[in-house]
C-alpha cells in the first residue's frame, strides 16, 4: 500500500513511524514544503522517499494530511482534485468544521474523511515524532456519513492496525467540545506562562521555585504558534466562549478569596476534584 | 537521631521514607491526629512508632512539621514550647510569612527554621508518600538569619543527606514569588476543571476528547482542598494579585481572538514560548 503523508512533523511523522513499526507492506511517500524537515524525515525513517505535493498525492492509495489547519483546508480540496479514483484522503487536524465545509461541494467528497487524533506533545517537527504517539489513543471521525463506505473502511482499518480507538462525532459538536477540552488548556497555559514571565523578570526565581505543578500547567505554553494560531482562528467562536467561561470561574474564585470565604473556596475545590473520577472514566 | 514527623501525609511521609532509605541511625516517631492515617503510616514503614503530639515532639532531636499551613502556625509555637533545649523544629509548608510571624516573639525562635520543599503531587495522605519525592528537589529556607547556627546546620545537614538543593529567601519574597509560580498554577487548574465540568455535563465527551494536554493542565485540580484552602487564605493578597494579572492576560488574548488578530496571537505565543528556555535554566 502506498501512503502519502503531507506534513512530516509530530503527527504526520508519528503516524508514519507507527505504521512502519508494524512491518506491513507500507510504502510511505513524504511531502513537506520545509526542505530541512523533509530531509530530517527521510533520515529518521519517517518516509521511504520524498516527493512534491502533486507527485506524491496523485500516486497513493491513502493520503494523510498533517499540516497546520489553515493549510489543511486548501490541501484537502487540492488532494481530492488529483487523487486516484479509489484513493482516500484524511486529515489529522484539531478543528473539523472548516475543513468539512471546504470539501462539502467537492464532487469527490465521498473520498475524504475528517479525523482528529487525541494525541500530541508540546514539541513539533520530524524530530518530535515517535512510533508510540498514536497507538492506544482515541481518534475522532467527523461527519463520516458523508464519506463513502469503502473509503471509511480503508481508513478505519489502518487506524485499527495502529490500535487507535475510533469514535464518531459531528464536526460542529467536535469543535465545540474540543474548544473546552483541548484548545482552552492551551490558552490557560499560554496565559499562565505570560503572567509569570511578566512578573518574574528576574528569571532566577522561576527556575528556583518552579516545581512539577508549574511545569505541568505551563507545558503547553511551549507549543508551536505556527500550528496553534490557525486552530484558534478556525475555532474562534467556540474558543472565545470557553475563555469567557474560564474568566468567569477565575473571577468567582478571586471573589471568594478577596472576601476571605474559605468555606466557598473549599467547596469549589471539592466539587472540582470530581475531575479525577471523570478522567478515569469511573 | 530521634526525629518526630508531625503530619504523615505526602510530604511528611516522603521526608521520612527518604531519610529511612539512607539506612542511617534515624528513629522516626510519627504524629497524626487522623488515626487511620497514623496506622497506615506505621504499616508503610513511614514511622517506627506512633505518639501523641506532646509526647512525640518533646523527646526528639528534630521535629518536622508537615500538616496543612493553618495547623503549622499553631504547631510551630506549640513545638517550641516543649522541645528539648538543643532540638530544632522546621516546617514544610507552602506559605512562610504567617508561620514566621507566629514564632517571631517566641523566646526560642532560634530553634525554628521555616522551609518549603519545591516538591509534591496532586495526591495526599500516607499512601501518596514515596522515598524519591524529595531527593534532587529544591528546598527554600526563609529568614534563616533568625535561626541559631547550630539549629540551621543540623537541618541543612539532614537536607543535604536527602540530596536536596538548598536556597535562601526572605519569607515575604518567598510568598510573593510562590503565588505566581505555584499557587496560581493550582487556581488555573481548578478553574479549568470547573469550566469543563460545568460545560460538559455529559461527561462522556470529556473522557473521549481529553488528551495529555488537558490531563496535564487539569492535574492540580485533583489536589486536596483541606491542604489548599489554608494556603490560599494565608497568601491571599499575593494570590489575588496573581489571579488579577492572569485574568488580564486571558482578557488580552480573548480580545486578539475576537478581533481575529492572528498576528497578535502568534506574537503572544512566540514570546511566551520563552518559558521553555527559562525552565531549562538556559
Amino acid at each position: 500500500m502506498k501512503i502519502c503523508v503531507v506534513g512530516l512533523g509530530l503527527l504526520g511523522g508519528s503516524f508514519s513511524l507507527g505504521l512502519r513499526a508494524l512491518n506491513g507492506d507500507y510504502h510511505v511517500i513524504g511531502v513537506d514544503k520545509d526542505e530541512e524537515h523533509a530531509r530530517q524525515a527521510l533520515d529518521l525513517g519517517i518516509a521511504d522517499e520524498l516527493a512534491g505535493f502533486e507527485e506524491g498525492v496523485s500516486q497513493c492509495d491513502v493520503v494523510v494530511l498533517a499540516t497546520p489547519v489553515d493549510e489543511l483546508v486548501k490541501q484537502a480540496r487540492a488532494s481530492l482534485d488529483i487523487i486516484r479514483e479509489d484513493a482516500v484522503v484524511f486529515d489529522l487536524g484539531s478543528t473539523k468544521s472548516q475543513i468539512c465545509a471546504a470539501v462539502a461541494d467537492h464532487p469527490r467528497r465521498g473520498r475524504f474523511l475528517a479525523a482528529h487524533p487525541i494525541a500530541g506533545t508540546e514539541d513539533s517537527g520530524p524530530r518530535a515524532a515517535f512510533a508510540e504517539l498514536l497507538p492506544g489513543k482515541m481518534i475522532i471521525l467527523c461527519d463520516h456519513d458523508l464519506t463513502d463506505n469503502s473509503a471509511l473502511e480503508s481508513v478505519v482499518d489502518l487506524l485499527q492496525k495502529l490500535e487507535m480507538r475510533v469514535e464518531h462525532m459531528p464536526s460542529a459538536a467536535h469543535d465545540m467540545h474540543i474548544a473546552y477540552v483541548s484548545h482552552l488548556s492551551h490558552i490557560s497555559s499560554f496565559a499562565l506562562g505570560a503572567t509569570v514571565l511578566e512578573k518574574e523578570k528576574n528569571e532566577n526565581n522561576i527556575f528556583i521555585m518552579a516545581g512539577s505543578g508549574f511545569d505541568s500547567t505551563v507545558r503547553l505554553a511551549k507549543s508551536s504558534p505556527d500550528m496553534w494560531t490557525p486552530i484558534f482562528e478556525q475555532n474562534r467562536e467556540n474558543i472565545s466562549e470557553a475563555i469567557g467561561k474560564y474568566i468567569e470561574q477565575l473571577q468567582a474564585f478571586k471573589q471568594m478569596l478577596d472576601s476571605d470565604n474559605g468555606k466557598a473556596m473549599h467547596r469549589f475545590m471539592k466539587e472540582t476534584n470530581d475531575i479525577r473520577r471523570v478522567l478515569k472514566g469511573d
